[in-house]
């Protein structure tokens, strides 16, 4: 990563910490490193407000630089700032909502004196606007995304259970080039590389957060699939992370074993109209929960309100920031007041599901400019037949 | 999960409790809801001394039964508590060293007259020593991590980059039932299904704190395969992660493109007796350093203690704990007092790294029972000529 892309990424930190008078970030967790950093390290990076950033590296051991310190534990690093004739801040920032209790504390520890922010929201808050470059990488990866997901008729044969069309599929995104780790915010939320809901299973509430649950092959991941043979008039809907570059794309897409009834086709139509609807709103200025109440309002007219989001569980949202992580901000959602603004990335995704046929609908990636949006994957959009 | 398996566990973290007059748990971890409730829930498994566990779940919202209440947000917990005549604890755990800050706080919140214990360590001690059940579940885990294994020198063809055989490999794993997701204690450690290292890129340093590490394929995910070509002469280690049912098994096997000199044949056969010394001397009662010192003993003698456990960046232990998480308790390295006791299962990992060559070494699944240990992992042991 070349420096001025950090520099202005840590510049977007500072604005956001100069607004509540933070002095200092001490930054430790993986993801925020690799958005200020460029690289994942055992260590911290300490940013203040108006001096160039500090490494504090544990491992790997063999980064040296310029203001890069190699440390065994982090009682060291307030030694090293005297030091350096680096001042203690009066207020500093941690990551409390993604450092545990413990290392928080022990973080905290190391500023006796100073007032503790969480920095966990403003970095999210920086995160939320994208510089060109990481737009560009969204690029990159929608294009290995779409070209993973033109594969997927190639690989299906007749015959097969959800689980092993999920597995061919997530053989291909690896082949394109998928780092295959999937990383979301919160330390509740997991899931493999995504999920792939065949027929009723798309039904099935689950434990996690994302649009649509699944059953999962065991109790021990209950999400995605169930491991059940795809019928014919059922859907399948595939709709995994397209992590190719630490950006994380998402799109969905539906096929069809044979052909479906017409209700199936219809409601899947509903949700492009919906799609297209709201990309229309979508520019600078427009509000998440009134794009999110126009969907409301189309699926009503349209009769699949009910069957909106999930049938006996339904998700809160119909889209969501995306970035290093798949949940970012801003979230489509009713009381969200967010307007977007040029460089937000979001996923949009108005999905429908339908008792003994299973989930219709779409979802893609879109990055916000300063006219509107850029569709980021793009496959198509109707339903497929296998 | 059967109702007496899951009080067998709850009872085993009851008698912690008692021991720091503990009176009840609020556990909130997946991991931990998993252990004591047998499946994952966005919620809440309240455990007090001598009561029933409660359950309080936000989703999946058909979740029913006796001691299970239905809540949005965790401040209605206190007063279910008091409607069902439950005590307030003046003494709760919560798990300090896995939730966030944020989410602590507002844990400890609900109690605000009681004192907060770290919950952590008192369920990681717990788990450490498996039921019965729980052993089981590791031998089949084994089985089908060894069906898997068994399979690779089928997937492989002459000129595969690491990158091409590792996915071969992940699909081998997916099909004989790997769930995929691999699980690891602490917020900064990340993998993707597990590792395969070829050639040098066994000795390149990583963030995480894995025996071995591996550049990757991007900054965003440094571990593992480079994308580099497989060389005649070289080895490739795979170390691929045994999740078949929640329960991580671990084993490595080394396989080599053609034949390989003389001396990665010797280093490999010094770990071998290594496994094979530490193993003898596994039974409870041994002290995990010592088995740890005793490793380094014979590595010195045989003449490669500069290259055991890495080169570059060394790791430093030879063996851990597995469970639900792949870094578990005991661990096998200097300064750990714990003696192995019956119900543990820990994976025993003596490596080697070669200049030129790369790794060699084998890595097992063990269960500690009354006499001595079980294998788990049942592979051939000698390098695999691809």
């Amino acid at each position: 990563m070349i420096l001025p892309e950090l520099i202005q990424r840590r510049d977007k930190i500072r604005r956001l910490m100069q607004q509540q008078n933070i002095e200092a970030a001490l930054i430790a967790c993986n993801i925020n490193l690799l958005y200020t950093y460029g690289r994942i390290i055992s260590g911290y990076l300490y940013l203040p407000l108006d001096k160039p950033a500090r490494i504090f590296v544990k491992r790997p051991n063999h980064i040296k630089g310029e203001f890069v310190h190699n440390i065994r534990k982090p009682e060291q690093i307030i030694d090293i700032l005297k030091e350096e004739g680096l001042p203690i801040p009066a207020k500093v920032m941690l990551e409390a909502d993604e450092l545990s209790y413990t290392d928080y504390t022990r973080l905290a520890a190391l500023f006796p004196d100073a007032e503790i922010a969480n920095g966990t929201p403003i970095i999210r808050e920086a995160r939320s606007i994208k510089t060109a470059m990481e737009i560009e990488l969204f690029r990159r990866s929608g294009a290995a995304h779409t070209k993973a997901y033109n594969q997927i008729p190639s690989v299906y044969k007749a015959g097969m259970t959800d689980l092993q069309l999920s597995i061919e599929i997530e053989r291909l995104m690896r082949l394109e080039g998928n780092l295959g780790i999937f990383r979301v915010f919160g330390q509740s939320m997991e899931i493999f590389m995504g999920s792939l809901l065949a027929g009723d299973n798309a039904a099935y509430p689950s434990p996690y957060d994302f649009s649509l649950g699944g059953q999962g092959m065991h109790p021990a991941l209950p999400g995605s699939v169930s491991g059940t043979a795809m019928k014919a008039g059922q859907t399948v809907m595939v709709d995994m992370g397209g992590n190719f570059n630490g950006y994380m794309g998402d799109m969905s897409r539906v096929f069809s074993i044979g052909k479906l009834t017409q209700k199936a086709y219809d409601a899947h139509q509903v949700c492009i109209d919906i799609q297209n609807e709201l990309i229309n709103d979508a520019k600078p200025g427009a509000v998440c929960e009134d794009l999110y109440h126009k969907a409301i309002e189309m699926v009503t007219k349209a009769g699949f309100a009910d069957n909106f989001m999930g049938i006996n569980q339904k998700a809160g949202f119909i889209g969501h920031g995306i970035g290093l992580e798949i949940n970012e901000m801003p979230v489509i959602a009713p009381r969200i007041k967010r307007e977007l603004e040029p460089g937000m990335v979001f996923a949009l995704e108005p999905k429908i599901v339908l008792a003994g046929i299973g989930a219709v609908g779409i979802e893609n990636s879109w990055a916000v400019n300063a006219e509107g949006v850029e569709k980021l994957t793009l496959c198509e959009e109707a339903i497929i037949e296998l």
